[in-house]
């Protein structure tokens, strides 16, 4: 009983704890909740029953399939569902009288072979990664539609067929439009506004490491005692590992923004490809300092001599890297002229070109090469980092 | 109208690449036609139509959205959406029996009430990473299927739900049955064998990339006139660019491998999840790839005297690595012992040692530090590498 009751603390917490992250959560949950029983008053008022009979069941049916998170996934579902359906419905109605044409027997056999066709050649069309990633629903939608329309109009009759495909369509309507309402107006979730800050944290998040990465680096290796110090407020050194997986997430937020309208900062035609070239940049970065955090746990002696040659260097191109980088962070979080990065950007390279003459004027005698190869490395790769960080800025205009 | 021919030409090329690479998906879209047109009979077959009457339509609606590509997709749909029905009809009934209690005044009040409690509890379940992987479908179809069920009773009265719900039931179990028959049996797509080749490809790779790097790098240093000739086959030096971002495929197919049964070599429960682990340490090791890969390009002149001294363990350590991944990829892929790779680690350690000698005895004398450095970065990358690689083969058992 007491592993029992502290299990469902467990899930209690976890709970609390989904909710405090992201508060929106719970809202949309509730909003969910709203209009799946605003539509199901459509059963309950008589005098809309009788208007709509059982097709009230699909108001529900469409509210609880397209209602999304943010407002781009909820239009694009809206829009791909009400789309498919017309076009659907419409070659459906073409498909039955062409196989009214062949008579009664011929009838069911020539329905099967289009509805066969269409299926097989709509899954397929499935595969395409462009289709796949803005109307697979709408493909889904249509092989559905399609199908129901062309097999029941053989039972129905087309007369009645026309009947109950006006209350469907009316009542998708409706549901489709509680959904849009809804999510559009009370408290809406924009799909473009999640990936702008998603970008920014991304960008923020290399930045602090870069920031951090100079003093951790080279107070390690000089006060090796101090380690248990260094090692509390180490965070900020993990933190940039998630931007490695950001792809995915980055593009179905793209895929949701294209359809969402003008929205606070953001014009209809906002342009959120570029969002995603800023994040394959970013992810480029990242990778790099992927390579640099392997070095910062190595304990190796670096002499004291050569890393007092390329400290100053090192820690500049770190910190200036990590300023520009937050200058173009908060630049595109406001959306306003990038250029306060510029001066940083250019100081991060004058730190690359001070490195190279350190380099230059350091007397490699009695050096052990082994030894400062890691720090050289280390060096190089932040030189790399600069190099991304310049492109970054360059593509945030 | 000659651009609307290439146009054409276009899309036609491109059907038949998409056929070309995976003629999978050619079966899978005939696999859905022939499903539909199955499901379809029972509108057509009038004793059929007599015993189901309307509902066959949710045999048709079933077969559209759980028919995935995957065995597992299509298992893993199948069952959620039968438990969930279940489940859903079951509770739809007692919220029924609870409202029916309350007067014919305030039955739709409870009803709607309990429409917005469990519509809204389970939205939120759907937020947990966990029941988002797996039970996401089965979410939604509860909270779809306890809706109407609610919603209808309040029109239709007990009696004549109980008999739609046996129709419906039966006729989604129709539906639900032809898919899993027909994906498991006409040409299955298992994804935990998509899984498993999709490890191995990527293991494969990168050791392809390892195996042409030591030819590569110090091939271009030290023939600079060769570079265009040497340019030509450089496709195995982007490869592995799409192991960086297939962590959601992995995942997403390891999700989809858990619901399959046991298939060709694999097991009911065979330990999916280490296929996760793998991958993400070979992600790791394609981060440090994606590093060195920033010096292949870079024609930095280094000294040759440097170079000649690490250019023996620096060819040994990639193709060593390249060829202890290969061992690796080909044991995961024949499931037989990995010990074939030991050696391979074994002298990759070697050459590492071999190369901290190297430098060691390396005069540092005389050298251009700034020269030197960028091979330095090469080699201890590669050093990292080997690391990597010595922690893949460990976790391959």
């Amino acid at each position: 009983p007491s592993s029992f009751k502290s299990k469902v603390a467990n899930v209690a917490k976890s709970i609390k704890k989904l909710g405090q992250d992201d508060p929106r959560r719970i809202i949309h949950s509730v909003k969910v909740g709203l209009a799946l029983t605003f539509v199901s008053l459509f059963y309950y008022a008589r005098p809309l029953y009788d208007g709509f009979g059982v097709s009230g069941m699909w108001a529900v049916l469409t509210v609880v399939v397209i209602f999304e998170f943010t407002v781009g996934g909820t239009l694009s579902k809206s829009i791909n569902r009400g789309f498919a359906t017309l076009f659907a419905g419409a070659l459906g109605f073409g498909a039955q009288h062409l196989a009214i044409l062949s008579g009664k027997n011929g009838e069911p056999i020539v329905l099967g072979i289009l509805v066969f066709l269409l299926a097989a050649a709509s899954t397929f069309t499935r595969f395409f990664p462009r289709i796949k990633a803005r109307y697979d629903y709408g493909v889904l939608i249509f092989i559905l539609t399609f199908s129901l329309v062309a097999v029941s109009g053989y039972r129905v009759g087309v007369d009645e067929l026309l009947v109950l495909a006006h209350q469907r369509l009316s009542t998708i309507l409706i549901g489709g439009a509680s959904c849009i309402i809804i999510s559009i107006f009370v408290c809406p979730v924009w799909a473009g506004q999640d990936l702008h800050k998603l970008v920014v944290s991304n960008i923020e998040k290399l930045a602090s490491y870069l920031e951090g990465f100079g003093g951790e680096y080279f107070q390690e290796t000089k006060t090796e005692e101090g380690g248990d110090v260094s090692k509390k407020d180490k965070s900020f050194l993990q933190k940039y590992k998630s931007v490695l997986n950001s792809k995915t997430t980055e593009e179905n937020l793209a895929n949701f923004a294209r359809w969402e309208p003008g929205h606070g900062k953001f014009r209809l035609r906002h342009p959120w490809q570029q969002y995603l070239k800023i994040g394959a940049l970013v992810r480029q970065c990242a990778y790099q300092i992927e390579a640099l955090n392997g070095y910062i746990d190595s304990n190796l002696q670096v002499p004291q001599e050569f890393q007092s040659k390329i400290q100053e260097s090192c820690k500049n191109m770190s910190s200036e890297s990590s300023k520009a980088l937050k200058a173009l962070a908060s630049a595109i979080k406001t959306m306003t002229d990038p250029s306060p990065a510029n001066p940083h950007v250019e100081s991060s390279k004058n730190a690359v070109k001070d490195l190279k003459i350190a380099l230059k004027a350091a007397s490699v005698n009695d050096l052990d090469l082994q030894a400062i190869i890691p720090a050289a490395t280390v060096a190089l790769t932040l030189t790399e980092i600069v190099k991304c960080v310049e492109k970054i800025s360059d593509s945030v205009t």
